[in-house]
């Protein structure tokens, strides 16, 4: 195969990844999200929210990082947020492997460029990946209980203080972000789509 | 509203890109391709294919512009790509005033921004958007025809000639892209998958 049609046989095995459902329902409800419409959504976050980012971020970074972050579900499946501490490890190791499977398919300058990419995102230490993963971390609560939700209960086990508990250590050290956080859970809480 | 909660009304609305369906199926073809996930994976081909791009070409404003390009369809809705003229344009007003609608949510400087990055697709001029329009143009061949297709014919009014014709001003600028489009629709004719 020539080098295009690998990169095309990647982009085709990537499409599948509009197939892997998250536990999130859209804005409407109708219907949960899948990861590949998940990935645009935050990357446009990003393009919105740009400027709750520290200055010196690199925005155009943090779009390419979500573009690529959930990419390795295409093999190894989305992983509920309310997992133990093994299954998480387990899939953390399905997550490598799948990384090194779906990456492998690209020509090796790519294999190493995309894997950089989802590295920096699940490392979590670059300035990028910590905004990245603060948007991944706010959209489902936007998604769910922003501007009134769905109008009910849509998972009775995140009470308030649940939520935020999972939440904090994406969001806390970017301030403006993290305070809409709290104020959409007190507001859902208020609103009565959300246990306390 | 403060500015914060402007800019989540707005992604909220934008979160309805994910229910404007598109002709194009998926490469399983199980159902058809929504415009939020259709960005997603034009962002992911910009990321891939760049190398196709002329040198000097801006490849994160090209993710920028499709990330942002179907935006309008939130409102203006998605339109088949077998329309008359006088259909056209009327798709082309109503996608005027849903840029209008749509981006007049947001704050004075982010309108102005979308606006921009939305009308600079729209006119083909730069080098971003014309790639970017490259990439929209070539990505529903690769889903229904590239490696093979979901083994049937999906369009039987679109034959190797009038594909080639609807596709020819778009990608005969990028060589690689175009030779890959030309190659697709001969192998999905040599494969009984596209009328000949």
């Amino acid at each position: 195969m020539s080098r295009l049609d690998v990169q095309v046989e990647f982009l085709l095995t990537c499409d599948r990844l509009k197939a892997v459902m998250r536990t999130t329902l859209l804005h409407s409800g109708e219907r949960p999200e899948n990861s590949a419409e998940h990935s645009w959504h935050l990357a446009l976050m990003a393009l919105t929210l740009g400027e709750y980012a520290p200055s010196g971020t690199n925005l155009s970074r943090v779009v390419e990082l979500l573009v690529v972050h959930d990419l390795v579900e295409v093999y190894a499946g989305d992983v509920h947020f309310d997992q133990s501490e093994a299954r998480k490890e387990q899939q953390a190791q399905r997550e490598v492997e799948a990384a090194a499977r779906l990456f492998g398919q690209l020509p090796p300058n790519q294999r190493e460029m995309f894997g950089t990419a989802w590295q920096e995102f699940e490392a979590r230490q670059s300035l990028e990946a910590r905004f990245a993963r603060a948007l991944d971390a706010l959209q489902p609560m936007l998604l769910t209980w922003g501007l009134g939700g769905i109008g009910s209960v849509a998972h009775p086990e995140l009470t308030f203080q649940r939520v935020l508990a999972l939440k904090q250590s994406a969001l806390v050290e970017f301030p403006e972000l993290w305070e809409l956080a709290q104020g959409t859970a007190a507001r859902a809480v208020a609103a009565g789509i959300m246990p306390e």
